[in-house]
């Protein structure tokens, strides 16, 4: 719900009309699940099957069309919200790449996917460059859980502490990152 | 066809080369098709199983080639096509998506999905925002239709009388919209 | 390879961040075979049951990133290398289109894709307009060496002698089409 608030602002911020408005939300929500399933093979696609997430997203396009002026005082907690998203899609992602039988290194790359691609498409159909690619460290995030987890898994750690220490260092270090206002220079040609 | 024709024509408008303008009419006439294929597992997509569909496009960029300077002419009669193809392609959509058992509102984001994204993929090879996002109410008849369609499916109507009433409605909200100018109003953050 | 390192320069050119830079390297790299494998249900997709793809991008990216400053130099190997992948890239859409049963004109459409769209896809990511709808002829050459391939086909040539000159004529027609300068001409409407 977070990342349809999030992206229903982006949307708003464009003068969008209610239509578009809404088609960025949920692209922003379940395109990055999306992609990963249409790449595993998993269709039709999570979210057609299990019909929550479009009332979910229904529900966040209201709360962000009526609350629009509002939602700066939230910014926090949507932060909050938006983090733990982060943890969490990525442990979906890595778990769908591992009950396919894939590589870790092709599961990482599916966490990130699943985490970070809703915002990726957010930014095409919005006709931008994808925020991720030039300032934030959000994916490579993403990819240090993503190292974390296999190397827990190695050491045999019980599946439960596992999946829960991944999502916290996820979210340690994404709290830490805007906290510190870490990001990864821009690299220059010359 | 009509289709093909409108995407070889926005095409022209950026000083594509004719490569460019056949991708394009490609594009926005069996994009919406080919995703919906994509998100649902029907793979091979539509149009690789039958080679009409390659061939109607062809003929659409040709025509749209040889007559581009005559084309304003005949805007009235595009205009009528794109509204049928908008009104079939939503029934094919939804179509689809019954066959697949999806629920109802999964299958009227199908129909949607078919009947309009071939436009957003067009825009967003254009480098332009989706036009759908932003003035045109295209997107929301298709919605309307498919609420429409299920409403009468509940009535047990037959099924050929279920989707001669629902084209018939689509077409019906689409040309009193292009008459009348209604579009939705933007959304203003502030 | 050479995609890839092709992929990191246009990145670096929009001073992205080196995840922006590797992201734009991958895809650059893959997104075509990507786009066929998902459009005609081969799934997982390629590059997820062979790791060595994932390896390759990562030393061409390491390479672009180290040598980004030296990288004129060395312009001409990587034009050659680039070339070689057209042919390569083009026989190896042809083969899974042929492989699935489809038509030869939708396997030329495959080999077009695996080749090109890797490419579109990478300019979508960087907010342009796609080059090779603008003014390379790239595009253009794989449907000729795709016809070529099944005209070579119908007359019963052994396979080898077929998949070598088909790549060889790719080869020679874009080394003609780059020293000769040849481009198609821009569609103007008017």
């Amino acid at each position: 719900m977070a990342f349809a608030v999030s992206g229903a602002l982006t949307a708003m911020n464009k003068k969008m009309d209610p239509f578009g408005v809404l088609i960025i939300a949920f692209v922003t929500s379940v395109g990055g699940g999306t992609l990963r399933d249409v790449l595993i093979g998993r269709t039709p696609v999570g979210w057609m099957l299990n019909i929550n997430y479009v009332y979910v997203i229904l529900i966040g396009f209201a709360l962000a069309m009526v609350f629009r002026k509002k939602l700066d005082r939230f910014r926090k907690s949507m932060f909050l919200f938006d983090t733990i998203g982060l943890g969490v899609f990525t442990l979906i992602g890595l778990e769908k790449g591992l009950e396919k039988g894939l590589e870790p290194s092709v599961c990482i790359i599916l966490g990130t996917v699943t985490a970070c691609f809703g915002g990726v498409i957010r930014d095409i159909l919005c006709n931008e460059i994808p925020v991720i690619f030039r300032k934030e460290i959000y994916a490579t995030i993403c990819i240090i859980g993503g190292l974390f987890f296999f190397f827990l898994k190695s050491l045999e750690i019980p599946e439960d502490v596992l999946y829960l220490m991944t999502s916290m260092i996820i979210i340690a270090i994404r709290l830490m990152a805007v906290t510190f206002k870490w990001s990864l220079p821009t690299v220059d040609k010359n």
